[in-house]
């Protein structure tokens, strides 16, 4: 692997080129080589996980002030979850570097969702401790905020969409319906109901009828897993 | 309320006054305000949940080298939580702070711990936006990370002697048995099963016998919610 390479294609320049090499380091790959002192990327992890969050929230906080903090909540873990961070990692083409097991590598880890997933977020651990917060910050401008707007992560988010067609396949309709308004108008909650055919399926409550009808579709979603 | 002498307590010294103020302004008064254009501590909420998140990672990541990142995530997950967040703002006095409607007041919110845990939060996440991340690293040096060590934070983490608690009281016995030792030497786990009276209750593994059976009296206790 060629971590020099890497740094110029993320136009980043380590001090400690190891800790860059840790973040792609499987743990398979630390049991084969035990002769040689090598630690896993998953302490990394840990931490990259934190400083993404951060990150994050930050960038939300300041671009969406007219958001809510549940609105703010659930768009943060729509961009820090699995699919979206193995999004990254396969567009900045990570999979080319990280070091596996034999085993591993035999059994398709280099695709793995969560090996990809992982390997990104201890990369953003790797470029916290050898540049400092900034520089993740800077990276991110770069490579990944572009691509965050409300939308662009919804996998996750649009419970209605999915749940739409979940019960098509069935031969079904989804219908919502709002069965109360509560609290005073300055702080007013919409309850929400969905119907699957005849039946309901699920209730949710939002700010918005919107978000009560998402909610109400997300806990139908549910009976389907 | 005498924001001051708060500041002088906690050793804090803000640009922006105001921003310490949201920090304890709960929606309920924001509401019952609305002539004064206020904004509730929600958002600051979110922020100051991922400042903590990150300080708090950084500082076991530096601390507990020897530490896997499993038991990193259940430490942190122990530390930032609420009964931990409700605490610390109870020893911090943040309670007298509070600015609650009328409402709320009246039924008890200046005790209620999702009020407090949330004002710390939010109190972290003004931090932060008036003096940046140094200064909530030395904020939590002086109050929070002393009082950080393993076991510490057990409230969450002694799934065992919750679970033998619980099943004390019914007059039974609990066992655990190691039944399945999984993986190579240098990366074993062990399967561990609980038994209450005669009856299995849960399975859990790990990378230590106790944790596995840990995880096994977590899921166990599960079955008394």
């Amino acid at each position: 692997m060629d971590f020099n390479q890497l740094q110029n294609q993320l136009n980043l320049s380590f001090n400690q080129i190891d800790l860059l090499k840790q973040a792609f380091m499987h743990t398979s790959y630390v049991n084969e080589h035990r002769d040689q002192n090598l630690e896993d990327n998953e302490r990394l992890e840990f931490l990259g996980d934190a400083v993404l969050e951060l990150a994050v929230s930050q960038y939300l906080y300041r671009e969406y002030k007219n958001m809510s903090e549940g609105e703010l909540t659930k768009f943060r873990a729509n961009i820090v979850c699995e699919p979206s961070l193995e999004q990254f990692a396969k567009e900045l083409e990570l999979y080319d570097y990280l070091l596996l097991g034999k085993g591993e590598e035999k059994s398709g880890g280099r695709e793995r969702p969560s090996l990809l997933a992982d390997a990104f977020e201890a990369l953003i651990g790797a470029i916290y401790l050898d540049q400092g917060f900034d520089s993740v910050i800077q990276f991110l401008k770069e490579f990944i905020f572009p691509k965050i707007e409300p939308g662009a992560f919804s996998h996750a988010m649009d419970y209605k969409t999915q749940l739409q067609e979940k019960v098509q396949q069935q031969g079904e309709q989804v219908m919502y319906e709002i069965v109360d308004e509560i609290g005073p108008a300055h702080n007013r909650k919409f309850i929400a109901k969905v119907f699957v055919g005849e039946n309901e399926k699920g209730e949710g409550q939002g700010r918005t009828k919107k978000e009560a009808e998402q909610e109400a579709a997300q806990k139908a979603l549910k009976l389907f897993d």
